[in-house]
């Protein structure tokens, strides 16, 4: 598949939980990605923010994506350090990744997630991790 | 309210991201706390394991819950990290987090996640992080 | 003191440890941090790379003194997290550390780390963490 | 060599940085490693207490010891996060660290930092990384 946006998105869509968020490709580059992830109702915690988990999810996937932009397909999250800096009020969250590092089969990433309200955006956590390239599809874990 | 796990269930059943999750908090005493998620078919990633992003959020949560149990009610997640060891694969996750250290304002906290699968459970991810505690419920940020 | 560099100087010079290292505060602004270490053969490993604790403690001290810019005299690290990413086999490590997010008790902050060989610089590693401030100079725990 | 302390001893010996902290190391055995270095006062920050720049030394040198006796020699840090509990101001600091997960080519390790002060021990610091089997010994980046 030539266009990396349109192969982003068919695996973006073939992650039941992403669906389930109701996650979005917006960009997907070489060496960055970013997700979007509209704030429900059913996206928040008892306080009405975002639940962590959620903006959890998409530094993760966005980590991933933009590692998988740089090693290829099959990749895995192998671990990464997420920093909450602001409560998420908005209607939206936005995560943007970028590759810092690449080798051959891991790559070290980072995300910015930010919150979207009112059509500004205001930084809301910042992650970094490292994503593995796996030997087959089907065995995630195979990165050990 | 003199049940604490009484009490954490109340706290998990306001969160409606915990809910849509399916969430039960199965323990939760002084310096620990036990949350299990059933991997449903809409949890899932492409490959059929249970994702990342579940993963994340139930160490996060539980990381919490723990960190609550130390400092008291009105806390969030400063920051954490997390190290996936093995893909998931089976009909729910377990994670337990303990309080490593507590002081009056802040608790680093450990959780490990478990896969259970077929009546036995085996280690998944592991995870570290700072659980803050907030000068009021409505400004999780106010922690900084 | 007017001039934040020669404070942040004297205070580089009050670390015995630092001392012990060689490292030279090279510039100390608002929300930044630009630390030096010259690599001897004593601050080298087994195979003559930069010993990773030496990597470890210049990007712990330069993340401090970023969040320090920002957050007034008498900080700490509360955390941080690391990745490596190459040998550094160069003549010296430098350490370049910025603010992300300051609030009014803690600032996360971002470092990269890199080695200077033959004159120019290559990225080997990058942290991200979080600086505490303190409410006693002497009591620098007290941030929980 | 068939005796893994007089091993990791010398391992730790090659490492010039390792001298001159005066690390030393105590246990090492399968999936475990403890080493030990006393606090001299060249190890120290303005304050008195142990620099956090030898504790993060000394938690990753433990880990990599550990990540080794699962995965055998030329292993290296590959990332770590720690988080500083309390000033160390003992005579002495010990690094505990255990393998939590080994695969092929990574092992996942833990390590509590002890602060030794009048014959009793305190955590001060724990950390949580991921240590990597290199290809060659001469080339620790081969991780990527």
């Amino acid at each position: 598949m030539s266009d990396p946006l349109e192969y982003g998105r068919k695996v973006l869509a073939a992650q039941p939980f992403s669906v389930l968020l109701g996650a979005e490709l917006v960009a997907f580059s070489s060496r960055s990605a970013e997700i979007r992830v509209p704030i429900s109702a059913q996206l928040r915690q008892q306080n009405g923010f975002a639940h962590g988990g959620v903006i959890s999810y998409l530094a993760d996937n966005a980590l991933t994506f933009a590692g998988g932009s740089a090693l290829g397909a099959g990749v895995v999250t192998a671990e990464y350090k997420i920093n909450y800096l602001r409560p998420a009020l908005g209607e939206a969250l936005i995560g943007r990744a970028t590759v810092v590092h690449a080798g051959k089969s891991q790559a070290v990433c980072r995300c910015d997630v930010f919150d979207l309200k009112d059509g500004s955006e205001q930084l809301c956590a910042t992650a970094q991790g490292t994503i593995a390239r796996i030997g087959a599809p089907v065995a995630p874990a195979a990165k050990d």
